[in-house]
């Protein structure tokens, strides 16, 4: 588990732009559970962290200076930079905001990242049709919320699991689930499920894995699809965690589990945002952000998201 | 583990048939892995074994007498019919057999249920493609051979794990696989695969389960995909089976794995078995038997695939 002491705040000069480039000035940077795995030394889908290295993720900044044709002063564009106050970047890596649409913190979390995975991953591997029962893991979060709010578009009946009881009131009273189970304060979890999902399960959204995974995965129907999303509960696990064996329900079952990240969409996150931003402005989606001021606060908020406090999208609000 | 005392040997009239109807003489049954499912108490994709009941299974039949407009003595039909000499039979229970395309027995093997899992797991899990790796457990079974054949006709490289070293002579030297390791011999099933799959592996046809799957699984691909179509070393297992979480190996790598029985392409047969026939034809298709002589030897077979002795298609000679 990282704690403070793997952070350091560093003062340095603002960065000088090339011809070309933009300096932005950071409004809010983004962290995500997805960086706990870029701390360990290790072969995965994005290169690991470097000691010593700037951390890098989602960011909305204000253009402050353009050398690009592309971009003027006032301009609000998202992209993937360091947490500091101000970086230069070029064409490619920033993609400007439309800032009638909604706030421009959304394009770091429902019309972001996080909107984006909940969407290609509940639309093209969760496939949820009217009538079926989807269930969500990690439900309160930024991605969770989100791919609960797809499946009632679709006309599922949704479940979601999370760690509080202000949670699982959220997400019923908010967002309209169908039921929400706090995994903390049930006896037993199974035994909730079962109750909340009497047809069995068509779609489990996986953003948490471990114990609660075993639990929704035993109670799959045939045909089931489980989009696999995170495994928030197991990245600072020391150790390989061992678990039930899969395979056995999933042959039985006839049922797909698949891994994805948002980054496998990437030549549809047009189409992507399009349809997201289409559910909010006819108040089918709602979000939540959880907004701590303070670069320096960043390392607090990204250790939050494995103590399960915040509710949706968690952002620090730098400038 | 099952033993001989499960099975018992009754004799009785030949059932008399009734309009519509055609009685068979039983030529070929044949025993698979999926029946030892059927012999538990459990809610499954077929119904359980009850007890006392005739022993069910694929079956090729002679037609001796026909009551139907469809049929005429001395046809072959394949069915799933009962472990006996003699069957009463309707139209919608059997399929003719074509006997000059290849002798009748391929009907219960690589023209027939076996073939054609292999053939939809294959293409349409595995879709295979030029270049890529896919790694076979259980390659020297009924499945497993046809499987690793079809990956060979797409253009994979294909490596086979079986239980013994005749098996994988067998599959380099007759069906061409590019490499096959013994996994009862060999020192380090993982290294052995990691150096039989230079370039990791891609598609992984999963027959077996366990620890064999969980070497294999350590060295997939990104966007890997892994046909979920026995866990045969599972089946007499007492109680659910642990190991390594599959989870974040499958997220990490945006890998899919997806359980199947061939049932799920009922309405495909057809296309299939075409498929399969003209493979055959083409030469680019072998198959193996392991024929046993005798009804009263039906359970000896069947025990016999625990034991890993055949090459290929168990079949009992019923007459």
């Amino acid at each position: 588990m990282p704690d403070a002491s793997c952070f350091k705040l560093i003062e340095s000069a603002v960065p000088r732009t090339a011809e070309g480039q933009i300096l932005l000035r950071t409004k809010f940077l983004s962290v995500d559970p997805y960086m706990r795995g870029r701390m360990n030394d290790r072969r995965s889908y994005v290169p690991p962290f470097q000691l010593g290295e700037i951390m890098t993720g989602g960011i909305v900044g204000e253009v402050v200076e353009s050398k690009s044709g592309d971009f003027v002063a006032g301009d609000f564009v998202v992209g993937n930079l360091g947490w500091q106050d101000y970086s230069a970047a070029g064409r490619r890596g920033v993609r400007k905001i439309n800032s009638e649409i909604a706030p421009v913190s959304t394009a770091l979390g429902v019309l972001g990242m996080p909107g984006l995975t909940a969407y290609f991953g509940m639309t093209d591997i969760g496939k949820p049709k009217h009538g079926e029962t989807a269930v969500i893991s990690g439900a309160a979060g930024a991605v969770g919320m989100i791919a609960g709010q797809i499946a009632k578009i679709f006309g599922c009946r949704v479940v979601g699991i999370a760690g509080s009881d202000r949670k699982t009131k959220y997400l019923i009273d908010e967002l309209g689930f169908d039921a929400a189970i706090n995994y903390r304060s049930v006896l037993n979890l199974r035994n909730a499920l079962k109750e909340s999902c009497p047809s069995g399960v068509d779609i489990y959204f996986d953003n948490v894995g471990g114990n609660i995974s075993d639990a929704v995965i035993s109670l799959i129907n045939k045909y089931a699809r489980i989009p696999l999303c995170g495994q928030i509960s197991l990245y600072n696990e020391p150790q390989i965690s061992t678990g039930p064996r899969l395979q056995p329900r999933l042959l039985t079952f006839s049922a797909l589990i698949k891994g994805f990240i948002v980054h496998n969409y990437e030549d549809q996150f047009d189409e992507g945002i399009r349809q997201l931003a289409f559910w909010l402005k006819e108040n089918k989606l709602k979000y939540a952000e959880n907004v701590i001021d303070g670069l320096e606060n960043a390392p607090k908020a990204f250790l939050g998201l494995f103590a399960g406090e915040n509710i949706g999208k968690q952002l620090v609000r730098v400038s």
